[in-house]
């Protein structure tokens, strides 16, 4: 057994899978700004309704996760009865979105939080439980709406309150993602012709990084210091260099936080501006969408990569993603108490074989 | 590898380590009023002060996590930097109090929500990434203070509100486990001549279970139909009788829970009535202490576990304990929009040896 732990425990704080799981399918499920912007063509379901005929903003959150998880158990030809175990979480206090949406699933539920770094959070554990021989299909679902994290964290929208430009927006998207320990195409039941399968091949989970930052309406600022320390460990732990991975994708770091990131990294001999990628800036159109810095929100890495990211690696684009959700750990509470935000990044490895 | 599956995932819900993870120590922090309950001589360290120091309930809550944390590394004569990975959450909105309590230790950090049952998720997931491979050294910590909770979820105190009898007590107190790979005793290097060992032999997550209770003074019976699912579920993975364990333990379902639990899994053919404790009612003296129905919180089973629990079984009192606690899944939006209160039960076996 000393030599399983040998080879799963890698560096500090990283894990490799040995056998890795396989993505057998992946949905998401937005709103109508985020189905206007540069990625709309790659989402499964786009909701004209911003209540996703709910009855609140919250309940409209709930039913975007229950669609987002239905759909992707759906489409890798599974039962919900067949899924062991669901891991997921949302931006809400404790975590009401994901609890309404998959109660009516009945599948045995792990609730995580890492703000927006989530996703991360979520895929890695499903992976580990299934390459742990706990579980044989897993799936990782997250959320955010727009509305909902506004009224939970900034404004009533009816307030109409300016937005400083290092100000994010938060996603309004759900993303699901299905985790197979049987070989798997990603979206069809077998890998086909000129096409890959998608494994999750290991994990580094972040430390709480708090640089003192208290800017709220920075996120950027709060998380790109978490996302270096996230990244460097995982280059460090496995000793390869950035050029390892033919993208470097964090979650929401935006224009703001990208810039201090790369300046971040170069400072500890990493310079992965090549590589780098962020859900945040893809999302929305800049210029066009009033973004600012651009999107946040625990489904703003989950549909990038539900939609957009999993599909280059399927298609053979890329070979190596790592995929770097990013995190800012405040509250409301926190907040007006006058404490910085600390930041949180969980990086999982994605490989196209 | 499909012989490994097979072995530790057991019936439809529970996972069976193969490699049990070892309690190498735990610690209770604990408020005034838990020390001077049934349990008081049990805990580490009892605060006079409510405010631990801090400057805020939260500030409060966060310090004894930290308390808590460290002097479970310190029992175990480990140093922080050797805990590869820290499982925990607590019940404020995004888990602040957790989040600002571990980031000075700076361990990779995996922040999970249950409510109440957060111990049990804590615990059955740093025990499986061990189990997995994943870690040598893994920390469950999680935490809950009165007046932070009053605050989060009820009134505040200065409001001096009525308590309907069926309330129960939010348990101001933080416990950490600290599971290590290796053989060990509790707080101790080695096993000592005449005690046990303690050791995670399995685990059972828990299904979301909603039956419509929408009364969040009355959080037993939101809990109890989540707890007889587990504990049901439990028992048929194993295909045991409840006799199987010395005790089975659930977290805070209160006099008012206790009594529906035991209704209903009688329903399902299952007496437990012999083996059952609960967290909540063995915390408080509910004649003297006026905490009605018992005690609640992630904090309540947490400490109860961590300074009462774990001892018995290293004495051998009991051989095998079914720890399961017990959490609503609410916040003060989802109520005050009408939604019900479900339940989620996480059940961890331990076992001395």
């Amino acid at each position: 057994m000393t030599e399983q732990v040998k080879t799963k425990m890698i560096g500090g704080q990283s894990m490799l899978f040995w056998d890795p799981p396989w993505i057998a399918a992946a949905a998401s499920v937005v709103g109508k700004k985020e189905g206007e912007g540069p990625l709309g063509s790659f989402f499964d379901a786009i909701s004209e309704d911003p209540m996703f005929g709910g009855r609140s903003w919250e309940d409209a959150e709930s039913r975007m996760v229950k669609a987002a998880a239905e759909l992707a158990i759906g489409k890798a030809g599974l039962l919900k009865e067949q899924v062991r175990y669901l891991v997921g979480g949302d931006l809400l206090g404790q975590l009401i979105a994901t609890s309404f949406g998959v109660e009516a699933l009945s599948i045995p539920t792990f609730g995580v939080y890492g703000a927006c770094s989530t996703m991360g959070e979520s895929l890695g554990l499903a992976s580990a439980l299934i390459d742990g021989g706990f579980a044989d299909v897993a799936l990782a679902v997250t959320s955010s709406h727009f509305a909902g994290a506004e009224k939970q964290f900034r404004f009533p929208l009816a307030y109409g309150n300016q937005r400083p430009l290092a100000a994010s927006w938060t996603v309004t998207g759900s993303g699901a993602v299905l985790l197979k320990k049987e070989r798997t195409g990603l979206n069809s039941q077998t890998v086909q012709e000129g096409e890959y399968g998608v494994r999750v091949t290991g994990m580094t989970p972040g430390r709480i990084v708090d640089f003192g930052v208290k800017d709220s309406m920075n996120m950027g600022a709060c998380m790109a210091p978490a996302a270096c320390d996230t990244i460097a460990a995982n280059l460090r732990d496995l000793k390869e260099e950035p050029s390892y991975y033919d993208r470097i994708i964090t979650g929401d770091l935006g224009y703001v936080g990208q810039e201090i990131l790369l300046d971040l990294l170069k400072e500890k001999g990493y310079d992965i501006k090549k590589q780098h990628l962020d859900c945040g800036i893809l999302i929305y159109d800049r210029e066009v969408q009033d973004t600012h810095s651009g999107g946040s929100g625990c489904g703003c890495s989950a549909v990038t990569l539900a939609g957009y990211i999993l599909r280059q690696l399927k298609q053979g684009k890329w070979k190596r993603v790592l995929f770097v959700p990013t995190g800012a750990l405040l509250s409301t509470v926190s907040f007006n108490e006058g404490c910085p935000v600390p930041g949180i990044a969980h990086a999982v490895m994605l490989e196209a074989g």
